[in-house]
Formats: C-alpha cells, sequence, structure tokens
C-alpha cells in the first residue's frame, strides 16, 4: 500500500508539474502530447479511438472529444477503417508531427528534471522492471513478448 | 526514460483496472473513492478546493464539478470557511463516510492482486522510497518531514 500511494501521489504530482511546464513553454495540453507521441509510435502512425482510450486514462468519449479538439487544430485527421466500414483511426498529421518536435526537447527536459535526477539507475532499473511487469498481468501480455 | 514510460502504462493500466472493479462491485467511480479517501484522512475530514486539486489530477474546475455531483449524492458537504468567508471546504458526511467503509475490502483487494502481488518487499521498498522522493521534490516539503 504504501508503494502504490507513493506512486499514486508521484504520478500525480509529476503529471501536474509536467502538464504546467508544457502548457506554460510549448502551449499544448499534456494530454495532447501524449496522444501525439502514441500515433507517432503506431505503426502507419494511426490508432483506433478504442486503441487510444486503452493507453491513456480516457474514457472512451473522452478520448472522442479530445480528438475532435485535435482534429480542428489540424494536428490529427480522422481516416476511415478499410476493413471494418464503420470504425475510424486517428492518424498523425505532418502538422502533429511537428508540433511533436517541437515540444519533445522541452518536456523531455521537464521529466529528467522531475523524474529521472531523482533516481540512481539501479532505482530506474527496478522500477521499470517492476511497472512493465504489472502491466503486462493486468493486459494479459507476456512479459518479454 | 524507460522508468517514466512503464510507470506512465502500470499507472493507466491499474487505474483502469480499480476503476472498472470498483464500479462493478461497488458501483462507485474511482475519483469518488479517492476523494472520500482523502477527506477521510484529513484535519477534521475536511480540505479545501485547492488542496483537493493539488491531491489529484483534477484542474479546480474539475474538482467543482466532481464535488457538486458527491454533494448531490450526500457524500459530501460544502461547509463555509470561518477564516475567509469566499472559500469553501468539502467536508465527508457520515454517508460518505459509510461508503467509504463499506467499498475499501474490495478496493484494497483489487489493488494487492494487480500490483502489490506482483512486487517483492524490496521493490515495494524501493519504489515506495523513490517515488516520496520525487514527490517530496516537486511539492517543496523536506523528504521525511
Amino acid at each position: 500500500m504504501r508503494a502504490w500511494e507513493a506512486t499514486l501521489h508521484a504520478h500525480a504530482a509529476l503529471s501536474r508539474a509536467l502538464r504546467h511546464e508544457l502548457e506554460e513553454h510549448e502551449d499544448i495540453p499534456l494530454s495532447w502530447y501524449e496522444v501525439l507521441l502514441l500515433l507517432n509510435r503506431a505503426p502507419g502512425q494511426r490508432l483506433r479511438m478504442q486503441e487510444l482510450a486503452d493507453s491513456t486514462l480516457f474514457t472512451p468519449s473522452g478520448v472522442t472529444r479530445q480528438i475532435d479538439g485535435m482534429v480542428e487544430a489540424g494536428l490529427v485527421e480522422r481516416v476511415r477503417c478499410q476493413t471494418d466500414k464503420r470504425g475510424f483511426f486517428a492518424a498523425l498529421t505532418p502538422a502533429g508531427k511537428e508540433r511533436l518536435r517541437a515540444a519533445s526537447p522541452a518536456h523531455l527536459r521537464s521529466i529528467q528534471r522531475h523524474f529521472g535526477s531523482q533516481l540512481s539507475d539501479q532505482e530506474a532499473d527496478t522500477i521499470a522492471e517492476a511497472m512493465s511487469r504489472i502491466t503486462d498481468a493486468i493486459t494479459g501480455r507476456c512479459p518479454g513478448a
């Protein structure tokens, strides 16, 4: 319980610090940045709405609202799924990719300052392994797969 | 970066699992449960709106909406601040305390199943210490104070 509560508090404090610094310096909401990052890493730089909901803290309706705003800002476009005519992908636009590229250095510095610089290499390894194991157990993936 | 991303993913996966199980078995949103928990631990079982925003992922307007719903459900009441006539506290009601008491055992079992049971004692200690240090550095508190 102590480890879980410490993780919750650190996550909340870090999210607030990262959100503040990203909005202050790069004028982009942290939740938009995270979606751009997920899309940039995805095959074909696009993801289904459900995949985005599964990878973030958003509910499906929250993802839809969020993507609406990002489409309006030109950072994301909706692409109809070829195999499932009712389905849509959210796809990264060139403007979205550029926005991510511009905002990344400041964001990575924030993470290093508030998180990385507080950890020894051994602590960082322990956290990376333990947290990956927890995620794998919940999502049912085989560790290392 | 690996430790940070693993923490983000684990937090998202755990929050989804805990939210789902709490709503399924106890019919209460995770965000409500977390506010009840914070209020229950606070001196006088009440907190200012700003203190709630600082301890959760909510924005100030998000906290206000959330507390509105909890007041309507009878779990929380608004109490005017004696020293600052414009300020309000959110205070736990007896019904809120009872709801927290009823939901806690199932929630603690969920945390143990998805988080605690995945960690060795040493990993749990490392995570608790490292995450507390990160929170303290951001919030400016002296470690151990």
